[in-house]
């Protein structure tokens, strides 16, 4: 039996308020099969003329979902999506084919009610791995979700998804194109199995601005890059990483837009990395037993792959997660992690930043060091350490969450 | 305050029984600095005429002791050195210009007492990182060391090195070259900050065998890749890990040895292996918080490299390890981490064992597979997982511990 979990201590104190997205419509339904008493499915409905575009698990072995979507993303060119469907609770991942004849199913039963090729059906499923996902389950909802459909139920449709997440994950801006408004929502779930590539979750983004699918997956990917796959709880990858971001073109007054590097699109990137970032933080401090959210900057690396690389050896290890949760400024193990990256790095240059305050000089502790403040930065919600290697222009930053007990309870009992 | 930790559930039973290495004189002393009523001074001494091997940690910023070490190896080619010198407490890692001159300091007293040069002096450190490491802590300890030298305190050795172990760790075999025998004894320390390249931990072999130190090296690097580089329990790598081998050619009658592919040594290299992956089991069954002990064989991999990657993936997943730790059969882990390792895969092929039952076929469940019988072997101390590619003759071993709300509680308070 799936139990739910107590709201965890980063989460926002409410679900922010998602504006309509022109051209999107939204039902959820409670399948009543892993999760009782809580809405579990979710059916969003797009306009025709939507442009989709997608990132995926790079898991070798990915849902059956997840190769439905690259497989109809590689067919269509991200022209003319329809209809997303997301289930909550079954993975459908490593079911064979019979997980294949699951996504078949439901696409075909979607298209029929729409009237729309199976293939601008796109689907993702999250939750255990290996059960076999009974179709049923979602095709007898699907009559009753499409006669509930509604352009506000984004709250319902963030809790609709959630596994372990202790909190509905939402976002919403408004951007400008040609000086006309557009919002951007997203949603999405994950609070464990979370690392960059991507980290392991589902994101649904819509917005009413007209980009074409091309263009929408170049800022897709870019967003993810200094969003998603920024962020760590466990270091582990999911077999169902999905993020789809859908551009309806409704109720749009903005001109034309064929470039990505259109100068007239940089209010709407700068907005639509703000969605994908926030929700991504909102992911970690959902991180399963997530007492405290770590931001890791590094700088002075070799490069900006290398200050990344280093910010995540820093964010995945445990010894530097553990040390946190236990409010202890045991800066050594930040050294650890730095010397365990592989990127280049001076002992005798590296300055690491505890809290604003430096903490090493020149190979060795800092003489103004004050341990005290340290620890009492330590004791924080909010932990910021920053790291300088001193030998390049190289940045990054990174957020993870403290690694404490709440990990291993939830995760020592998942399924049972 | 460090303070001790009852004896790990994996441990063996007793210490085994060492035998004298002819060439090789021991002695350990309490400094009372960082551990209070117990010995954290090792001082081993060598015979005229020692062959000297090492492998290290591939940190960027290692410690003072080890880059003094590779100095050391490299100034005289592995000949002749006469003495090892071990302090835990304190790593002296990220000391800068002072950890440096201590271990100047004290391979000079050494050297003095002992008329070699300070280059014959080994040195390793283990403990927190960062603390200045006062010489004199070591160096007043040395005259009383060198008055109670004897070839018997190998079990007071091993127990000395230790930090967070919560046994002593030795090994013993007796191989023969030539027909003649030769002692081949090990001790290691290390339970937490394990991960391959090289498991975080020291560990020390002699053997009497006349071996030149090019052959042993060679040796040494192929043995500690089937051992101590096949083993995790965190994924962390420390700043001060040290391998060192010394043969003492004293006492033996086989012929002269000139190559590492010299037949004669099949069964020294074999029992060599045996003591380094005697060894590196302990280490793993020491791991911090570990209740189990887990076994991941890898086999149709693409080669043997990937094989090594796709079985740590499994061992280092927080996910796989908290599973086992619950006596979760939770199977779909090991699927996702298989798929996360980035080594080739084909879903429809793998096959995952636990516990000698078969999990999936043909990328679904197994239809005979019997969840109580795995979840019954998941409740055991000795975890054996096995996973098959089928795309290839790449195999591998590696061996990991469960990660429990101990590691946590450990690692949340080392230091305080």
């Amino acid at each position: 039996m799936a139990h739910e979990l107590p709201r965890a201590p980063l989460a926002p104190e409410r679900f922010p308020n998602l504006l309509p997205v022109a051209g999107v419509e939204l039902a959820t339904a409670a399948t009543n099969s892993r999760y009782k008493g809580r809405d579990d499915l979710l059916l969003m409905v797009f306009a025709e003329g939507t442009a989709v575009a997608g990132v995926f698990t790079r898991s070798k072995a990915p849902s059956a979902a997840v190769d439905w979507c690259r497989a109809a993303l590689a067919a269509t060119g991200g022209a003319n999506p329809r209809a997303l469907v997301v289930n909550a609770g079954n993975a459908n991942a490593f079911t064979g084919k019979a997980g294949r004849t699951t996504v078949e199913t439901v696409a075909a039963a979607v298209a029929a009610r729409l009237g729309c090729a199976p293939e601008a059906v796109f689907q993702a499923s999250t939750g255990v791995i290996g059960n076999p996902l009974d179709p049923a389950i979602i095709t007898n909802e699907l009559d009753g979700l499409l006669s509930r459909l509604s352009a506000t139920e984004w709250a319902a449709a963030a809790n609709a998804i959630r596994t372990t997440d202790t909190f509905p994950k939402g976002a919403c801006r408004i951007a400008h194109i040609d000086g006309y408004p557009v919002v951007i929502n997203g949603i999405a779930k994950g609070s464990g199995m979370i690392a960059p590539d991507m980290a392991t979750m589902l994101a649904f983004v819509a917005t009413n601005a007209a980009i074409p699918a091309a263009v929408l997956q170049q800022i897709l990917a870019k967003a993810v890059d200094r969003s998603f796959n920024c962020i760590t709880v466990d270091g582990d990858t999911s077999t169902s990483d999905t993020l789809l971001a859908f551009a309806t073109g409704q109720n749009v007054r903005h001109g034309a837009i064929t470039a990505a590097d259109d100068p007239r699109l940089d209010d709407f990137k700068e907005k639509f990395d703000e969605v994908l970032l926030d929700l991504a933080h909102q992911v970690v401090k959902d991180g399963e037993g997530a007492e405290k959210f770590v931001s890791i900057r590094v700088s002075g690396a070799q490069d900006d792959v290398a200050a990344r690389r280093i910010g995540l050896a820093i964010a995945n290890s445990p010894l530097v997660k553990t040390a946190i949760a236990g409010a202890d400024a045991n800066w050594g193990r930040i050294v650890m992690a730095v010397g365990k990256s592989g990127e280049r790095a001076d002992r005798d240059r590296l300055a690491i930043f505890i809290g604003g305050q430096q903490v090493t000089k020149e190979g060795m502790l800092s003489p103004d060091y004050d341990e005290a403040r340290a620890t009492e930065h330590f004791k924080g919600r909010e932990i910021d350490i920053l790291v300088d290697l001193g030998i390049g222009d190289g940045r990054a930053q990174v957020w993870t969450c403290d690694l404490t007990h709440g990990y291993i309870s939830i995760n020592a009992d998942y399924r049972s």
